[in-house]
């Protein structure tokens, strides 16, 4: 291992000198399925102690009856004692000085409440003790480096760079499709219910560690969301992380909270962030492996063009449908590329990206395969090399066998990604040969290479990128001010939503809301409405009425002379359509210009904290579901990349000869909702819906905020 | 093979008593690349003659010098003479009384100029002599239970009740990624260019063959496309049909023109008119192999409800988000179920769908395994059985080996599927055990096992349903004949598109136009608009204005006192817009009773001919992208799932305590819009957009029928 100046919280779990077993049985002694057994696999070299009163030698072991016995303070304990036995346990390891502890045992958080009050026990033994726990109801880690691992199931030692976190260990396992491949990472840690050692933890550790190049995630939840992000962030501009989000649906999401003891978060809070911090998501285990080994071996890619070699010109057909879907382009072929290879083909073929080189390799592969995939790495508006071959490594193929020069030829620019994907009978062998110098990779499906192809031009964007994010902007003091006041009177007036507060708030804030006035009582009508222009709306104010049109609580387009009437009817209408509700008063407001329905709101999420939703509005917003959500606080920059993502932007653009709307104006409201909902964690959930996106600005009239009741806030 | 009271014409081509290969060179004698060779490794036991006047001899064949001195009448000819000899040869073979070639030789159709030219000299052959071909640019077939094959790439031959039909000859080689499996189907036909042998001859082999179980299609381009629906309609009720469909996007049909000398329809059109024939969509080679070896496996499945067995919690959860991709459902195990497999688990864990096997199968596999397994196997509310297993098959893991159990308690009821997902180091031998009996699959990813499912239990659907689809209701006699005159009227004159006339057959067909009138000149405005209701809209009637609103030619909301002068105004107006436009007159028009935006529409399809399009409309309907296509005739049925599959359709449906819109009356536009679109070819395209979906009815405001024009009609 390396040295560092600093012992990191991980050395002692990743890289033990010494190490106890505590609660190993005697069966576990020869057993396939025993860190015992494992251990002497892996060929780890530190000193192993097994704790077992029952057992009395062990094979390259030192077996002592109690933890006191231990003749030494060991690096790391392995604890795997029935759940009701693990406090204790930790206790007495506590007692001869042990600092850090890996807990498999399962039953905690994840099961029941007696399980979740035994973690609590832990949560305490840690608190006071300054122990350091990995889990419990984890398998723990393998460090490939140090020879070291706590899994109790084999695992094939690996030197890729990649560092794997996990919250199952199923992914330690293995996932090896293709060919019968090691781990696919160096180092991989279970977090199991993470109780103590987090996430963050090891992003941290990996940042750290120079044998890591790309990080690996498997995540059931993401608890401390805001954490994660600023680091996730920070580290994705130097080490790619790649992640699977696993319980992304609502069945998924009720397994995890029995699996892990966690309740995740909603997935599109969860996509926001992770897509904010960097972190390229993946659909699956299988791609979760695809994109980190293709980061380790490719790195960055400079740009979106790809060329294509093919052997079957309808397997070029289904790559370019891929490279399509993957967002990425076809090569342009230079003049010089396309002289250079045009006297391989027959004069009736157009010689263009996709190359259909099957006519050329049947005539002669040796003078043709060189010539093309040389062509194409030297071609400078090539950015990736995508070969489609035929594998069949039977001896009597061998005239037809392209590996060997996918392999050395990909080696000689590892600037450009060769990826390549083959049909045929025999694909192991051949991916073996092409994949040997970690220059060329092959891809079960073509969508694979082209979606791990893309991963690699959004990292080297990253990395052209700044890494410093441009600071959001802070809300302004005055404003926050006036605002505090309001929701400290509302909290102690135990109000659950705010509706004229909330304009007040908005106002405070400099946003453009449509004039209004609060009418307490119909004798005031006049004078404030007086003051207003024409047409009016009016909108019902009582705290039992939060949805206002639903209850006949709003009335649009009055003109001045009938006024009173629509007050009095609108009073009378939502009293019978909810009878006992507070009538607070009505607002009457002016009509705001018209323009595009947008809305604009904030959810906050148990994990990410304050979450910015833009997108259509009007009744019909959640129906046609077209949001973009972003962890706050937001620049301009982030407003505008939210308002790009959705679909209604085409229109706001101003489709079809039509006055675009003033996208500034909304991305001033979207930043000051930001700010708001940064600066009153109180406010629980903004809805500004509709805004109204015109030419000349945004225009708000309806607003309704959520507050956080009790030990929530 | 068996024996057919008709003779088929595929069957000469697929099992051949003799053949002459043309065109093999010396070099191939020999060779690994050639149909000689690979003739010799499939055992082929029919005659085989090599037309080649500088061989000598080969062994295993005749060798003749020429084709008219070949000793007998072939019963097929495989042909890979360079381009320009092909008709040549074929003419030989003609006069030589051979009925069947396959042309292997490309650079026709799918190339340049003279290539077109040489394919058409071999339609003009065909047309004469009656010699049937398959090809040309055809690798040929592969029929394995003929010992017969006419690809010079080897291939594995299969007896998996699997017919393939494809486009290019790279997916007859084989896609083999997880094992080296064979073939994956028993026959597979590549139809290269198509010029006579096509699509529909091989489904309609399948289809007659009981040998095929499982019908497997890989298709560029879908020529004939009514004539395709209607065969597939009919097999996909008794044998599924699954379909790759390459050239999806864009750059892939372009590509597609080049590569089989077909122009690719519009993906859309193609995967509607795949839907309404009942055909199963793969996304790539790999998904095709994977739905048509499930379908093969298991045949249909009995409903949506999957029950996961796992040995890890982490599987458990990434399997639940794949089923909730796929649209299946986790099942609700019976209470006979939970009681019979309780007693593996500990207390703390809660038993139910997922299981989470790995304590009672770390204990006890062969105890748990089975018990769990045939739990789920027996209990009625399970539709299929997902298994997530570690697959480790050194002999030291031999206790937690499930893979027998999975082999054998799966055979034990066939009806329901077992699927299964394998994390480990050695999948390929698990995966060998557990397919052995054919009850049981090994996918490479849970996406994959997922997926598979749905097809089959969509499958399922498809069988309960009935096979004779409703007859789409006939367009009304007299109204076709009022829709004739003023078409050929149009004709005659030369029309590009038609307004006013087009508001003529809408009525002519009973369709719920608002009111207008056409006015010709200033005079006939008060009379002509004097029988309609205010507020009118005028809109601009000009042959040379298709775009009315872009250029100023409809105005809104007018009242009657002002309409002289809109009149006026638009005249102006349009004529400063489009200068030199002929200006017909302008239509006066009720503004229609207001309901949500929706569009109504017809494509004609190069191939699939009247397509219908449903979905939102507005100004915005492109952007908004909301649309449902259908190939015409329809039935109500077909309209009412057209409606259905939109966003706008839960808008319509009544959200929001709104009332919903007349769903009938738009089913009625729909059907009408189909009937025009079959009984008038000349029509290209109709376009209604807005049509007002109100809760009293449809209304149509505008329509714009594109006629087509020359040759093309």
């Amino acid at each position: 291992m390396t040295q560092h100046a600093q012992p990191r919280l991980l050395d002692p779990f990743l890289a033990p000198k010494s190490i106890a077993i505590i609660g190993l049985s005697r069966s576990a002694i020869g057993s396939p399925v025993s860190v015992h057994t494992t251990l002497g696999d892996m060929g780890y070299e530190g000193r192993i102690f097994i704790v077992n009163p029952g057992m009395d030698s062990a094979p390259n072991a030192t077996v002592c009856k109690s933890i006191p016995q231990l003749p030494e303070t060991v690096d790391l304990a392995i604890i795997s004692v029935e759940r009701s036995s693990v406090p204790e346990t930790l206790e007495a390891c506590v007692a001869k000085g042990i600092k850090s502890a890996i807990v498999i045992t399962q039953g905690f958080a994840d099961a029941d409440e007696l399980g979740a009050k035994l973690q609590t026990q832990i949560d305490e033994i840690i608190a006071r003790a300054g122990i350091r726990i990995l889990g419990p109801n984890t398998i723990g880690l393998v460090n490939s480096p140090a020879k070291f691992t706590s899994s109790f199931i084999e695992v094939t030692p690996d030197d890729l760079p990649v560092g794997q976190v996990s919250q199952s260990g199923f992914l330690m396992m293995g996932h090896h499709l293709v060919t019968n491949e090691p781990a696919g990472y160096c180092t991989s840690v279970d977090l199991g219910n993470g109780c103590d050692i987090n996430l963050i933890d090891v992003l941290e550790h990996f940042e750290s560690e120079p044998r890591i190049q790309v990080i690996e995630v498997h995540a059931e939840a993401l608890n401390d969301g805001p954490a994660f992000i600023e680091a996730a962030s920070r580290i994705s501009h130097k080490k790619p992380i790649v992640a699977l989000k696993a319980g992304r649906t609502e069945a998924g999401q009720a397994a995890v909270a029995s699996h892990t003891g966690a309740v995740a978060g909603q997935t599109r809070v969860s996509d926001a962030a992770l897509r904010q911090a960097g972190v390229f998501q993946a659909d699956s285990a299988e791609e979760l492996r695809s994109f980190s080994k293709s980061l380790a071996f490719f790195g960055a890619m400079k740009g979106k063009r790809v060329a294509i070699m093919s052997f079957s010109g309808g397997g070029a057909v289904l790559a370019i449908d891929a490279l399509d879907r993957a967002g990425l382009e076809l090569a342009k072929l230079s003049g010089k590329t396309i002289e250079t290879v045009k006297r391989l083909f027959p004069d009736w073929m157009e010689v263009e990206n996709p190359l259909d080189i099957w006519i050329p390799v049947a005539k002669d592969l040796n003078d043709a395969f060189p010539l093309v995939m040389n062509a194409l790495m030297q071609d400078e508006g090539v950015d990736a090399v995508m070969c489609i071959y035929c594998s069949y490594n039977l001896p009597k193929y061998d005239r037809y066998d392209a590996s060997g020069y996918i392999r050395d030829l990909s080696a000689a620019d590892r600037s450009k990604p060769v990826v390549c994907w083959s049909y045929g009978q025999d694909i192991e062998g051949f991916t073996r040969t092409i994949e040997e110098k970690r220059s060329a990779i092959v891809y079960p499906r073509l969508d694979d290479a082209a979606r791990a192809l893309a991963v690699l031009a959004r990292h080297g964007e990253r990395l052209d990128s700044s890494a410093t994010k441009l600071e959001a902007p802070k809300a302004d003091k005055a404003a926050s001010k006036v605002a505090a006041d309001i929701l400290a009177k509302s909290g102690v007036e135990g109000q659950e939503y705010l509706f004229t507060e909330a304009f007040e708030i908005l106002e405070a804030y400099g946003l453009p809301l449509a004039k209004w006035a609060a009418i307490r009582d119909e004798s005031e009508l006049e004078g404030k409405a007086g003051a207003l222009n024409a047409p009016f709306c009016l909108k019902i104010d009582s705290p039992d009425v939060v949805h206002k049109s639903d209850s006949g609580g709003v009335a649009l387009g009055i003109a001045k002379a009938d006024l009173a009437q629509a007050y009095r009817d609108m009073k009378g209408t939502v009293a019978s359509n909810v009878p006992g509700a507070r009538l607070s008063g009505v607002v009457v407001q002016e009509m705001a210009a018209k323009g595009a329905e947008v809305m604009i709101g904030m959810v906050r999420d148990p994990s990410f904290g304050p979450c910015i939703v833009f997108g259509t509005g009007g009744v019909h917003a959640e129906i046609l579901d077209d949001f973009a959500f972003r962890i706050a606080p937001l620049t301009a920059e982030d407003a505008r990349d939210m308002i790009d993502e959705t679909v209604i932007s085409k229109i706001l653009a101003g489709a079809r000869g039509q006055k675009g709307a003033d996208i500034d104006a909304l991305v001033d409201v979207i930043v000051k909702i930001s700010q708001i909902a940064v600066a009153h964690p109180d406010i629980q959930e903004i809805d500004l819906n509709p805004v109204f996106a015109g030419p000349e600005g945004a225009h708000l009239v309806d607003a309704r905020f959520i507050l956080s009741q009790g030990e929530g806030a």
